[in-house]
């Protein structure tokens, strides 16, 4: 890794090959849809492995990164995430060329899309199960036969469906509790879908979130599952159970800049900027923004006694080092980081390296 | 603002001219020099209005930026974060055409300097008055006395000054603490110049963070001050006291694309690629990642009854709203977020629009 010389981010491709096979077969043995969501690794390079692995259909959470994939011949594409109407240009301009489907979280949205779409899109029903960021109320029927009611006005748009996503798997503390939202949850999205069959026969079910399409096995109440981060999984995903360590398959590549000896104290180049503010509360330890790891010649490996990045600015990360580990952190060197949401890591650095250092391209 | 449909960064370019003039006067009257930090902005649009106001030598926290602000004919640039020696051609490369400082902060990238340098460069030491951030203890006169007697073996290397940033400001509760923190942390870093002085009788002592530049109004131990965030401020400085509300000069347009009345929520399209997941507790309300305002023909204006964004993720902005405010957030309508810190917001959104929405070039 010789020509890093700024923080970067480090993918071991077997790892996230792995990953994506895991989770594809997984969805193949439970005969169900799988439609990953490509924000986490926002790469043609790694959406080209997913295609490998069988995947055709995706989900993003932007119009924009549904042309970036556009451009590498993705051609079904749901951005799940409430309709932006002031995008509507976008939207007829995508719709032209590849099956795009919409998420429609509020039925207020109408008036706009009725005046403004002019390609047939398809659109899922983004419903509410307990996570509460967006979505009908799973038990508002009249809301969603209101909606469905307007929607069916306008000839351009097909109903396809119910989306669901468990965002409250993020605050558990066992694998009982993301059990139980698990069943609860897809009890609450399959309820829904039933309630409408009969009256749109070719609906589905689709269910996301990493924790639960990660731990558990069988999922006999969807028809399709959109997790993301498990691409790449890290930190939080490693201390919410979701994974194990060697299934990490990101770090950040940081140059050590600084040791301060009298406070025991590393400054890494990779702050705010590079690993994102987001943090973890960790057991008998407090608040970090990232583990450190040291690089080996075919990956990286953690310290017996795990280092943590522990306070965070704009570009300097401070790592507090116990003495036995101090001479490995001379200025210069590069250490790897692995960051705590890997998503906001990859978003900000925007390009991959390989475990040898090379673009991923 | 009818071309924005994308989070995007306002500026309201007379909010910071004015705070640029106000600050280059504060300078002026202290009779020092003023380096701003050019962090905060990353613009070459915004930098030309410190050009305007007389600004001739800049801070940057990269070596990227000092490349980025090269190109805009910069030539006196203090790249004010630990040298990274992985970078040593960049330096040469910048120090073959410009006036480059850079910051040492440990003895150790020594032999690597003497190895790869082969430019003229500045170079200040960076000392730690408290913020243990970065820096040399203050008081460690040893291990200054030492690493000049390693830079005086490099005719390449020039001694300019003593570096301090109090950081420790943004703790703290009150213009008491703030004054406290500045007047011992300028006694502190003008010890250290006075130490050396008369080996080195041309160095300066410069002095960084906003809080301190803005609230205080004389400076009579230092040389120089570098503050950055001051260009915009944000909700954080505006908590912390160290702005008046008018004086903050960006906020980020994000789209209103749901509203979820059996929860009093709007769904905004800003999250923490846009915002930032910083964030900031307020008394009696909690966390909060940015205050809601609306936008007037000529600006932005708060509610009454303050307005919070106080759930984020990757994309969404999680709004709770009063009954009252309700019709005004209707689907499509654009609506400005104030954020808690306004450098990583920039620093996500790179580009900016004035307050009609064209875009700043």
């Amino acid at each position: 890794m010789k020509n890093i010389t700024l923080p970067t981010l480090i993918v071991d491709e077997d790892k996230c090959r792995r990953n994506i096979r895991i989770m594809a077969t997984k969805a193949q043995n439970n005969n169900i849809i799988f439609r990953p969501h490509f924000k986490t690794h926002q790469s043609h390079a790694i959406g080209r492995w997913f295609r490998e692995a069988g995947v055709t259909k995706i989900t993003v959470s932007s119009l924009s990164m549904a042309q970036y994939f556009a451009q590498d011949q993705w051609e079904d594409i749901l951005v799940a995430f409430p309709v932006n109407v002031r995008e509507i240009h976008t939207i007829n301009e995508l719709a032209s060329r590849i099956k795009l489907s919409i998420l429609l979280a509020d039925g207020d949205v109408m008036p706009a899309l009725n005046k403004g779409l002019n390609q047939p899109v398809d659109f899922y029903i983004k419903i509410d199960i307990g996570t509460h960021r967006t979505g009908i109320d799973c038990a508002d029927n009249d809301q969603i036969t209101a909606l469905l009611r307007e929607t069916s006005k306008n000839r351009l748009l097909t109903f396809r469906g119910f989306v669901a996503h468990a965002g409250h798997t993020y605050q558990t503390q066992s694998l009982n509790d993301v059990n139980r939202i698990f069943v609860k949850g897809c009890e609450l999205l399959a309820e829904v879908k039933t309630a409408f069959l009969s009256q749109y026969p070719d609906i589905i079910a689709s269910w996301g979130d990493t924790p639960t399409c990660s731990l558990m096995e069988e999922f006999p109440l969807v028809d399709e599952i959109r997790p993301g981060n498990f691409v790449f999984y890290d930190l939080m995903q490693y201390h919410l159970g979701s994974c194990d360590w060697d299934q990490i398959s990101v770090v950040v590549a940081t140059p050590v800049v600084a040791r301060h000896k009298s406070r025991n104290e590393i400054v890494l180049y990779g702050g705010a900027v590079h690993l994102s503010k987001d943090l973890l509360q960790i057991p008998n330890k407090g608040v970090v923004y990232g583990e450190v790891v040291l690089f080996t010649e075919k990956g990286w490996e953690r310290f017996e006694n795990p280092v943590f990045v522990e306070r965070i600015s704009q570009e300097h990360g401070i790592v507090h080092c116990p003495d036995e580990y101090w001479e490995l952190f001379e200025p210069g060197r590069l250490v790897g980081v692995v960051p705590v949401h890997s998503c906001l890591s990859a978003d900000l650095l925007r390009s991959f390296c390989d475990t040898e250092g090379m673009p991923l391209i």
